[in-house]
């Protein structure tokens, strides 16, 4: 990898003990829950709007998004590597920003995230964000596929399959995912809530659950928590490790039934041996946190709140840190369409890592070797190791 | 206003950047959510059951309020006040402030506030407490007034109004407040909770409602999840700014129905250009902050638990800046009889916003002009904004 | 007692005043929620399952459950106990380890914990761990304990009393339990959640919730929330001081249903003056504390989760002193099995609260005198209150 053109040490480097701090400098992430960037130029407009998750815009129309924590932290870390000075100006950065196509600003910004490993989310809007070549093509490195089972289902769907044949159509379409595919993703979140009935469907039910599907006519959308849950078993029963949105999100969303805690029938009835890895989970990472700690399987990420908490991340990361085995965290950004998140997310974590673990490293709580140890496993082999990255 | 006999960053100077710090100092606050100050005095037993939001005394009989984290801070920053060193003993505390009169002390203490606008919520036992005009005496600068729905509805109720005419004459109510009245505030967690149906009732549901309420006889208590959500949704029709009451209050409370995710198909269905104010918060501040990044219309403070964590406010104030954008948040001291509320919540807020947004500025995360900007949305521009204070 | 085998704040010397430090050093602690050691030695597998609470081994073969927070701790704070130096390797660490009998380890590391009295649960596979009466050998000091309802309850079913007797047997055995019981404890978390139906009931509700479990045959085990519901008002009936579990716990526990929260029916209708402890709690600390405010029988402590929560429990701690008044908070270690989480949870809440009253203290927020007030109240004089150690 090319050296960062930023030091996250930059103004705490007193705080951060050399050891830790070179090695959370040097070590290559894996960004195991990833989108691609946008590969068209945007208007300030559209910018503006992609710095909420929220997809509309929650300020009132004379403030600017960049007064938000999110906003901040773009033009404290960004700016230096689009030319200009830290912290410059909204309007400077905005300026300097747009002087870049859209493929120069994914090298430039992407590029410089030190992953050398994407794990891509192909399942949303793909067809405006680059896809998993073009994005390992900007940020260096390889790419994986994530695919989502809720648009698995609905192609299914599309494609004409009968509510008679949807169970054995969806099992063959597990079956014969090609090799760039190393795991599942649900958004129950976002289509039932993770509170629904969690055991597994037998044919009959998907079979009476897809034909009302297939009575609503046009494109479809699944909602149907059966056939949701007849879809995560099926991925368990195949093995495919499993990513399930939890937590912070759009406003879609309803965020109490994104709790993570919902998932206990699921984790209970689940194989042991297969991952599942629990997605953001802010402000649920203390739950989230506890099931990794109680469960074999469990995993979790961080990502998404990271870059929008800004300068805050670091308290978010040592949240973080309090109960789960470090064999159970993984490194994510959840960037989605602007390249700015992709590198913040890389930067923020590495900076709040290193003021979590460097406090503890000073005190005497914790060996350098510790630091660099836990580091090494949330940061990539514990991606490479669920996901079976060899 | 007249100079603070305090200095809210004393023992924390070097954490601070002078530039943060003096603008801090200086700012003048909107407090949009606080309560009239006794206007008789007290004797001791009231004065440490004042200081239990619970209204009763939590402790053992042989141990005083002053044991707790508010009861370290009011002798650390009113103690001066009063002519005492800082944490002066409780009964030294005591003793002094005896000495004063109800109105010398609330010009002493809510005199030092540095707030010059008090929005200020008249709907609970208005009778023992100073009048807004009379806060606004005491404290400087002006008032306006927040009404409460249930109140407000309650009277129509005593007054006579029958179910059939209940709806229409609420409605007649609202269009005719008087122009010091800058909002409307619902306390229908406590009423209800906030997991009730939101739709809105038609006006032949309010009059079955009404019919039960009158048969129930005696004073009226609104109670009626439809009645409080007819209530709510005929405040945003008319475009007045609502408040909510979430998380931390007494105990007549059911926190976990005080959750502020309750209000999400509320907020959904609502204008998204009437702005609603989430009061308080605590414990769910995260979920405020996460519904204000995501709402348009949706705002949020952390006051009275600012007061009431007292040393630990500060981790608290943090807390609510790790989300929302800046223009998305209020301060309040929700102050409540006791005067040294409405000036304490001023030094706790200050302070723990200078020490968050110090942190970042040394660090080099925000410019310190960032922290200026987001003080004075916080402080008074968001306010004045939402109330059209103008 | 004697002098303790290590400093409690090494390496934070500077962040704690001395007038703290030294009073939080040689306070000698109650930990009112305890169970024995292991009176036998354990194989490395073993040792490592005891590491982790959810009793199962969450971590893939080939890393261990020294790779956590609480493993960490243990190499950082027992191994100098063991002659090792501070974060000996976990080789290391098992190899002094295993030199000890089961006897000498405990002699060597529960006592060094600076607890002179212990409160002992004794409901739980107490066959493979230290009595009461071995526990104060090994740790100095006294025992005395606590009874676990539903094991109470199980026992007579066991007995053969039946359904007709089965009221008025346990009144009879809550009347006539022997003296060194200063306390009762509920499991309803592990066996019904706490969200339940928490009125009183009935004699003939408990006849009739009585015959099912006679009829279910086998050995009994109680997860009628009827009969879990009058148990618990037989104790608090009886004046007996009553714990309950809260939040985190092993994977058995359906941790949202473990929300102190759901308690509000039950502390609304008890004896204002029966004391009821809230244990752990984690990490739903913040609305127990919300429930010690508003409540005046509630109590609460962070114990089990400061040993699993390691180098990062300070914060806990922190986060515990929000809003609670001092004389509501109480110590713990829960510590089971393993001899290291004795001594472990007494070093971790020393330190934690000295780095939170430090700060406070450093900053002027505190009066060392207050410092060494609450610190009094937390370690030992509110459990001294609560169940009446004389």
């Amino acid at each position: 990898m090319a050296p960062h053109p930023y030091d996250v040490f930059a103004g705490v480097e007193d705080l951060v003990p050399a050891g830790v701090a070179d090695h959370l400098r040097a070590v290559d992430l894996v960004d195991h829950h990833v989108h691609g960037h946008y590969n068209a130029a945007l208007d300030r407009r559209e910018f503006e709007d992609a710095l909420n998750e929220g997809s509309t815009n929650p300020v009132p129309p004379h403030i600017s998004m960049f007064e938000s924590p999110l906003g901040v932290s773009i033009r404290r870390w960004c700016a230096p590597m689009l030319g200009l000075e830290p912290l410059a100006s909204a309007e400077a950065y905005w300026e300097a920003r747009s002087s870049f196509d859209a493929w120069s600003l994914a090298r430039t910004l992407v590029g410089s995230a030190g992953v050398d490993t994407w794990v891509v989310d192909t399942g949303f809007v793909g067809d405006v964000l680059a896809t998993p070549q073009q994005l390992a093509a900007a940020g260096g490195g390889r790419s994986v596929e994530i695919v989502r089972l809720e648009t698995l289902l609905e192609g299914l769907v599309t494609r004409g399959v009968g509510a008679d044949e949807l169970a054995e159509a969806f099992r063959a379409e597990l079956r014969g995912l090609p090799a760039e595919v190393v795991g599942a993703k649900t958004v129950a979140a976002y289509r039932c809530g993770l509170d629904i009935d969690w055991s597994r469907p037998t044919d009959d039910d998907v079979r009476a659950s897809a034909a009302r599907l297939h009575d609503e006519g046009g494109k479809p959308r699944l909602t149907d928590p059966v056939l949701i849950a007849f879809a995560v078993h099926e991925a368990l029963a195949c093995e495919l490790p499993l990513q399930v949105h939890i937590g912070f999100g759009d406003r879609d969303l309803e965020l109490d039934r994104a709790d993570p805690l919902h998932l206990v029938p699921l984790l209970r009835d689940a194989p042991g041996h297969v991952p599942v890895m629990l997605l953001h989970c802010y402000p649920y990472h203390r739950q989230a946190g506890y099931l990794a700690q109680a469960f074999d399987q469990v995993h979790f990420d961080v990502g998404l709140a990271v870059n929008f908490l800004g300068a805050a991340s670091s308290r978010l990361i040592a949240e973080a840190m309090e109960l789960a085995p470090f064999a159970k965290q993984l490194y994510s950004s959840d960037a989605f369409g602007l390249p700015e998140l992709h590198v913040l997310g890389s930067i923020l974590w590495r900076r709040g890592m290193g003021l979590t673990l460097g406090e503890w490293v000073r005190r005497g709580d914790w060996a350098e070797s510790d630091a660099r140890d836990a580091v090494d496993l949330i940061a990539r082999s514990n991606a490479e190791r669920v996901y079976r990255l060899t």
